[in-house]
């Protein structure tokens, strides 16, 4: 990120200018003057900045409209609540089903062999003892020594040197502390158990002592059946059941490399300390990919389009972090080229993640792709680059892009006896030069007759590794000493010995590997709503909010301007003919002014209001007016138009509405003004 | 139900006929011509019966074909599997996809005031301690002796007596067996065990003895938390969310009644023993409506149209059942006048039930409404209406639509402690007569001047009942000795008194009532599966899935005829335009014969195929096949028209493929006898 040098020397040119007017007692217009033309000047240099650096978010406004209007509340509150649960009311679970549908559209619809399945919330123990999860599927936790309350050891640091960095420090101490904060996400327990120490952190609630560092897994229990005897979690993940499946979806896509699972599921985790709001639930909203390929490919992508290719990110690379220097624009073409994304299939994720996040209504200037540290991977990862978006409360995970490699196939084929992998008919046929031990056993039987079958049942039980060190000891010294029970029989090299022979291989095994995209769908909504919140620029609490059209519960309000008896037919005829065309709308019924239902319909996100007034039944042609919620600007329309011209705006997000407007010329009256 | 006596008299007589044409020796060919007249006498006769009393169903050919092509499949099979639960494949989830698309819009969008929200599936346990599910949503459980082996109490003498009814018994015993098992779903526990005692009832897997019956609570459960202090269950239903969001959901309809809240999503019962496929699953999916309704009015609905009045509908009402009478068919505006069913909000569910279940391919000869008996309903309800589907295992709840009057509403009320009721502007102020205690505190003070703050706070904190005794008591006995602490004051009737004043109300709260529609989605899915399955007329083993476009998985197949070079790009320009208007399709990549490919494309469901061939590529214009999945007709049109014409015949199920093949012609060659 450059800056301007020239725009830094005039800023402190401008700061000297000021001090020099000041110490000599300049006229006081003079020296305003001078500061209004500095203020000026450091507005630009703000400009320069990367917006994320600049950004103002305004959280309590957007929960306060979030629960205002219910687009969502926290769950179980008549009863008090309980963190870390979260209802979606109906504005809040629209705009989570537009999401989901979209996600559909641009992942599974819009691509080649990608199925979605699915499977069971609560899994068998057996999966997640194969998987790794109930082993190393912890978080550490400290407790309160005396009240027992108990936090994530991890985040309690974090917190803790954040606020030591707010208080005054040298220098030398807050860079120490910025490198640790960087860093903490690869720290292991030894090392966190040391910034205790070393901080004297406490319980943040009582300042009592803390309790050493303990292992918490977040999987929930329970219990499966009548008798009680089965073991179930409920699933952390949804990957689990696609990998499971795995053989049932490469039978239903003829046996063929590459392919996809994708599945859309409530996933859990039992939090020690969840946040409020979208950001750390217990249970949550996943929606995951797991693309199986060979790797012996090199990790190529079949729809490694040009405009893939030539999509610009910023991404914030393990080397960069560990660094500490800043997170950098680059193409995806570019990234790989410089081997910063190693494959082309990883290289292909992140750029659709990139464009499904710009288009439901993320601002992609608060997007970065940051590389996990190599101590940060999950256990089943070996490279993992996550979309991170910038929200009030700093970047958030949202999507993450992990490389799987083939850990779970293989340990599922491991623990259940079933392998699974696929295989590959060779184009060209593979000449391949092998070892194989002979067993001659008609030079045994010259020997040994009647034991022949004995020996040879004997020496076909060996592992090939013991067969090859008994022909090795036989080249030394010309015989080894089987035993079989009590008998030792002589064996030499007319009987067994070691060739290389070439064979041809037709087909061959191939363990997949997996590119695992997942998407946290709360924190994305999260990120929606704070990027997409407003004010109206002439009243600082009315608050808007400026959701894509893709993304907004509803598409359009049909408001009838008053409760007579007249405009409530023509508001009814809109909404059947709307229904008709699958446009989602609401009437609005409230008996509020019309300036209460516009902020009202604002607050919901909807973009377009139809209006329906007394011109509308008094005047023929019959008309009424549409209304953009953004620019709050107004055209005048037949009604027989209303459908048309809705499917069309909506259906052309970026040239619909001002096409419209040309059509029928921006109407001004008094609404207009409210 | 009437049958034609004329038939069944002309059956007697044709038996008589043959029965002396054999006596008296007559000529083959005469007898075999007789025959021959009878059974299809007896054919006709079938076919004044009951669809249900008559339908074969292909349960193995079903779930064969359900693995086989990945629609569904045992959870964790890989290892070993574990009962109740279920995997959806591709089709399997595209299908349960379209019908919750269906469903939204169905009962969501096409309706007035309808707001589907998400609350999560761990709940905290004070909700269900409310609600009744932790003391009532139990089931009896009884368990074998020796081995601990659990059976669910009904199931096992449903399926104890099923056993005795094969066996040869009088009818008088076959008779009681019938009346039990008809009656048995309203039977307690103690009824249960005498059943038991009487038929002897043995472990169905050992033969040992059984427990007494013991309550089992089919709530998953699960700790909260890090230090496991906070209980939760995962619903047993969607229901709960929406009663704990009342308030949110009233103050977003602007305060006013009716209102529905919908809810889709999973809910977990953890059956003592769970069936297989999709009829008992311990994790099945729900998709749940409560509407909130005034109980004043009647019970009336705004959009009982006169298509809803018109549905005719099969009944099986409580009375009929304990008559042991059949089922019969009415329609709705009917059934609502002769009070069988008593509410039209109810009455107008169960019709929208019907039309969704035929929408998506129900057959409807095989869908009744029982309602439940009056020992059987759940404990919430205090009347029930089941849409039951026929299936290979008999009569199966579909869709219970539940009248839960105010319960539960009132119980987390209770239990909460925050009011959850609406308010009724009333049109005309109510005049009142309400009996009052007045206080005077002057003639109080008269007598015991500095006691009088004392004496009226003591009386103010009586209940109503308490002071309106005293007033009893003083106008019996002329006084009343009020005791504060040591202390005795006499209070006369010029200083407590009760009257009957005029009140006017202009407010009044409602405890709204609710009616509850609850789809079960899975079991919806096995009975399409059941209903929609077909085999080809020339071949037994051929089977196909006859779904109706709407709930076809894949709207269309593209089949390029071989892998040659030239036929794929055509495919794959076909497959791009189909996804630019969003036409649900998939491209065949195997190098299967055409005739396989068929075969597979059938069985998906999938009800057209688009076909490439060397004409396609060879002939100017280009042309190619389509194919309609049961009539295996086939037209040839231009590529170019693939699109559009897709798009017609998918939007016009019932007479699109007639107006298009009449358009084009039938087109036959060697590809169509396949």
């Amino acid at each position: 990120m450059t800056t301007s040098p020239t725009l830094v020397d005039q800023i402190k040119n401008q700061g000297n200018i000021i001090r020099k007017l000041k110490e000599s007692k300049s006229a006081k217009e003079e020296i305003e003057s001078a500061v209004k033309e500095l203020k000026a000047l450091k507005l630009k240099f703000d400009e320069t900045k990367p917006l994320s650096s600049v950004y103002k978010f305004e959280k309590e406004k957007v929960d306060y409209l979030l629960k205002q209007r219910f687009f969502m509340d926290q769950s179980f509150s008549i009863y008090g609540g309980v963190s870390g649960f979260i209802d979606f009311g109906p504005m809040g679970c629209a705009v989570k089903n537009n999401i989901i549908n979209l996600w559909r559209n641009f992942f599974i619809n819009s691509a080649n062999s990608v199925y979605e399945i699915d499977c069971p919330v609560i899994t068998y123990d057996k999966v997640f003892e194969a998987s790794g999860h109930v082993a190393k599927f912890i978080d550490y936790k400290v407790k309160d020594v005396k009240t027992g309350d108990c936090f994530r050891l991890d985040h309690l640091i974090s917190a803790n040197l954040k606020m030591i960095l707010k208080k005054k420090h040298s220098d030398v101490e807050n860079e120490k502390i910025n490198k640790i904060l960087a860093q903490i996400d690869g720290y292991d327990v030894n090392q966190m158990q040391q910034l205790i120490n070393e901080y004297k952190i406490k319980s943040p609630v009582t300042g009592n002592d803390l309790s050493e560092p303990t292992k918490f897994n977040l999987m929930f229990s329970t219990k499966i059946g009548a008798a009680g005897h089965l073991q179930g979690y409920l699933r952390p993940e949804t990957a689990q059941g696609m990998f499971l499946n795995f053989a049932n979806l490469l039978k239903f896509n003829d046996n063929k490399l590459p392919f996809a699972a994708a599945q859309i599921g409530k996933a859990y985790r039992n939090e020690i300390s969840p946040r409020s709001g979208l950001i750390r639930c217990r249970e949550f909203l996943l929606a995951e990919i797991e693309y199986f390929y060979d790797s012996s490919d090199g990790g190529k992508h079949s729809e490694f389009t040009d405009s893939i290719q030539k999509t610009i990110i910023t991404l914030y690379s393990s080397d960069k972090q560990l660094e500490n220097s800043p997170a950098f624009k680059i193409s995806i073409g570019e990234a790989l080229d410089q081997k910063i994304i190693q494959k082309e299939n990883v290289a292909y994720y992140i750029a659709k993640i990139f464009h499904f996040l710009k288009k439901i209504g993320i601002n992609t200037e608060l997007i970065r792709f940051r590389q996990h540290l190599p101590n940060e991977m999950a256990h089943y990862a070996c490279d993992c680059w996550d979309a991170e978006i910038l929200m009030s409360s700093g970047w958030v995970e949202c999507v993450g892009c992990s490389d799987r490699s083939c850990y779970d196939l293989d340990q599922h084929s491991k623990h259940s006896g079933i392998s699974l992998i696929a295989n590959k008919v060779l184009e060209k046929p593979l000449e391949k030069m092998q070892e194989i031990v002979k067993i001659s056993k008609r030079n045994i039987s010259r020997k040994y007759t009647s034991q022949t079958s004995n020996i040879v049942s004997k020496i076909n039980a060996m592992s090939f590794d013991d067969k090859k060190q008994m022909c090795n000891e036989i080249e030394k010294i010309k015989f080894f000493n089987l035993k079989i029970n009590k008998d030792v029989y002589q064996i030499n090299s007319d009987m067994v010995s070691i060739k290389t022979e070439k064979f041809t291989i037709h087909i061959e095994d191939i363990h997949p590997h997996v590119i695992e995209p997942s998407f946290g769908i709360g924190r994305i909504m999260q990120a929606l709503f704070e990027h997409s919140i407003r004010t109206r620029k002439d009243d600082e609490n009315r608050t808007f909010l400026s959701l894509p059209v893709i993304s907004a519960p509803y598409k359009c309000s049909v408001i009838p301007l008053s409760k007579h008896d007249d405009l409530i037919p023509v508001a009814n005829l809109i909404s059947t003919n709307l229904r008709k065309i699958h446009i989602a709308h609401r009437i609005e019924t409230s008996s509020s002014s019309i300036g209460k239902m516009y902020a009202r319909t604002d607050q919901l996100g909807i973009p377009y209001a139809v209006t329906i007034d007394f011109d509308s039944v008094r005047v023929s042609p019959s008309t009424v007016t549409i209304r953009e919620r953004d620019s709050m600007e107004q055209i005048r329309i037949p009604v027989t138009d209303v459908c048309y011209t809705l499917n069309l705006i909506i259906d052309q997000p970026d040239s619909g509405w001002n096409t419209t407007r040309e059509k029928y010329g921006l109407f001004k009256n008094q609404i207009n003004k409210i």
